[in-house]
C-alpha cells in the first residue's frame, strides 16, 4: 500500500507535485507514540545517525585524548556545507591525530553551499576531500583508529574494525539486525544499513534519555547530542536551543529525539525529495510540541516553504497536508 | 488512488527511493495509444512546451524577419545551461531586434550547469538573465513583440498580448481549456497553464504530424520540431537523430513528440524529480520503439543510471519499474 500524501507543492491554486513518506514516533521504551505510513520497512539513516555513528568516537577515550570538545563533536556529527571554517575544523582534528586530508576515503565534492562553491570557484580553488560534507564524520573515524592504535587505512569498509565498532553501536542503540542483506554503500563509502524507521525512532529516545544504553554509553549520548544542540546552525534546532536535536540524511530521511519529551523520531520522504523531508520533520515538531504554542507556530512556519520565481515572487509554497496538521 | 510507481533508487541490494507518475502516450486523431496512472488530472508542462510557445515566433514571421535559422529556433524551444555559447546566441537574438538583455524578465540565476557555474565564477563574473536557462525563449518573445511592433515591456504577464498569442497556440493545440483556474507563474514569471497529460500528448502528436492544426501552423510545427531534433544535445534525442523529440519540464514532468510513429507522449514523476522523469521518459521511448532493438536498448541503457558514491563507485541504480518494461 502506498504511504500517505504527507507534503504538497503548490503553483498557483494547483497542487503541482506531492510528496509520500513515513513516519514513526517512539518513546525509550519501545512505545509508539504515532505513526504514519509503513514504519517496518528498512530504509538507508544514511547521515541521519551520524551522532549514532559518533559514539566509539567518545567511548573509546579519543575525544577526550584529542581534546576535542563541542565544536569537534558537533562536526563529527555533522553533514556541513564546506565552509571555510568547518573545512579548517575537520583539518585541525585530523592535525591532532597527526593526519592530513590524504588519509581521509570519503571523496571530494564541491560544496553542498553553492555560496562556498562560488567562493572556492572565485578564489581559483578546487575541492578536496576535506569539503566534502561527512569530513568531520570522517575525522572522527580516523582519529578514533589512532587513538586505538590500529591502521587506518581502509577504515570505510565493512570489515574495518572501525566499521565494526559503529555496527555494533548502531545494532545496541536501535535494536535492529546490521546483517549483509541490510547493507549498503554510503556516498562517503562507509557501509550504511537499512533499519525500520520504528528501531530508528526508539534508538534516538534511547539516544535522548540514556535510557537503556548503559551509564558510559548514556553519558557518550549526552555529551554528543549536548554539543549537536549547542552548535545548531539550523532553524529549526534553533527555534528551541537545546530542546530538539534533528539530522538529515540524504534521500529524504530524518532522525530526531527530543530531551525533554523523552521521545525519538524517524521520518522517510518516498521519493528521496529534501524539500518533502523538511517540510515532513518541521510539522511534525510542531504536532508534537502543540502545548507549545509559540514554538508549535514557529515550527509551522518553518514548515511551510515558499516556491519563488527567478525574480522573488512567491508563486507557491510547500507544506504540509492534513494528515501532519 | 495512488500513481503507479515507474521508478526505483536502489542501494546495495535494497530498494532506497521510489518514484511514482503518469504517462500518456496519443495519436495526431486523440486516440489512446498507452496510459499509465491519471492522465486527466492537470499538471503544469512547464518549460516542456517551450516548443508550442514558440509557434508565435515563427507564425508572425518574426523569426524570418530576424534571419532566425535552426540554431536561434532551437535556442527559443530549449532549457539551456548557461554555457557560454547559448548566452552569447540569446544576446544576438535581442541584438537583431535592437535589444539587450536588460530587455529582459525571466530573472537571472546561476548557471543550470555546475561546470558552468565554475566556470564563470572563476572568470570573476556572475549571473545575468541571460543565463537563465529561458532566456533563448524569452529572446524569442521580445523578438516577437518587436516585429509585431506592440510594446514589450511587460511581455511575461498573463495579459500581454506575447503572452496571449501563446496561451491561444497553447489551447489549439492541446485542445484544453487555459483558464485563470488552471494558471500559475513559472520560474520565468510567464503563465504556465495546468494541462492534463492526455492532452499534451495528444498535442505533442499533433505538433509530430502537423495533423489537425492547419497548414502554416503545421509548417511552423515541422520547422520548429526539426530545429530541435538537429540541434539536440541530448543524449535521448542524439539515440535517433530526427526521430526522437523530448523536452525537460520543471518538477518532473517530460513532453514528447514521434514524427515516424505519429505518437505524442507526456509524463509527470508526482514528486517532481528530474531523475525520475528522465528514467520514466527513456523507459517509455525504449517500450515505444521496441521493434528497432537496437535503438530500444541503447534507451534502456540510458533509462538506467549508477547511483555513485563520491570516489565513482556504482553503489546502486536509477531503473524502471516492471509496468515500464
Amino acid at each position: 500500500m502506498a504511504n500517505p500524501v504527507l507534503v504538497e507543492v503548490t503553483r498557483g491554486g494547483v497542487v503541482e507535485s506531492v510528496h509520500r513518506g513515513a513516519i514513526a514516533v517512539y518513546d525509550a521504551d519501545g512505545g509508539k507514540l504515532w505513526e504514519a505510513g509503513d514504519t517496518e520497512r528498512p530504509v538507508f539513516p544514511r547521515s541521519a545517525v551520524k551522532a549514532i555513528q559518533a559514539l566509539p568516537l567518545v567511548e573509546t577515550g579519543a575525544a577526550d585524548a584529542y581534546g576535542f570538545g563541542d565544536r569537534e563533536l558537533a562536526l563529527a556529527c555533522a553533514s556541513h556545507s564546506g565552509e571555510s571554517e568547518h573545512v579548517e575544523l575537520a583539518r585541525a582534528m585530523l592535525a591532532k591525530a597527526g593526519l592530513d586530508e590524504a588519509a581521509l576515503e570519503c571523496g571530494a565534492h564541491w560544496p553542498n553551499s553553492h555560496a562556498a562553491t562560488v567562493a572556492l570557484a572565485r578564489a581559483g580553488g578546487a575541492p578536496n576531500a576535506l569539503h566534502n560534507n561527512c569530513s568531520g564524520k570522517h575525522a572522527g573515524f580516523l582519529c578514533t583508529c589512532r587513538h586505538l592504535d590500529i591502521d587506518h587505512r581502509g577504515y570505510v569498509a565493512a570489515g574495518h574494525r572501525e566499521q565494526e565498532l559503529i555496527r555494533d553501536a548502531m545494532e545496541a542503540v536501535t535494536g535492529a539486525a546490521h546483517d549483509d542483506a541490510h547493507r549498503g554503500v554510503d556516498g562517503c563509502s562507509i557501509p550504511t544499513y537499512a533499519v525500520p524507521l520504528k528501531n530508528l525512532a526508539h534508538g534516538f529516545a534511547r539516544m535522548a534519555t540514556g535510557q537503556g544504553l548503559g551509564r558510559e554509553r548514556a553519558a557518550a549520548a549526552r555529551r554528543l547530542m549536548g554539543a549537536c544542540m549547542g552548535r545548531a546552525d539550523l532553524r529549526l534546532m534553533q527555534a528551541a536551543p537545546g530542546r530538539i536535536f534533528v539530522k538529515i540524511g540524504a534521500e529524504g530521511v530524518y532522525c530526531g529525539a527530543l530531551p525533554e519529551l523523552g521521545l525519538g523520531l524517524a521520518i522517510k520522504c518516498d521519493d528521496g525529495a529534501g524539500r518533502g523531508a523538511e517540510t515532513i520533520v518541521a510539522a511534525l515538531l510542531a504536532r508534537l510540541y502543540k502545548a507549545d504554542t509559540a514554538l508549535s507556530s514557529t515550527l509551522m512556519e518553518i514548515a511551510t516553504a515558499a516556491v519563488e520565481s527567478r525574480v522573488g515572487a512567491r508563486v507557491g509554497e510547500v507544506r504540509p497536508t492534513a494528515i501532519l496538521t
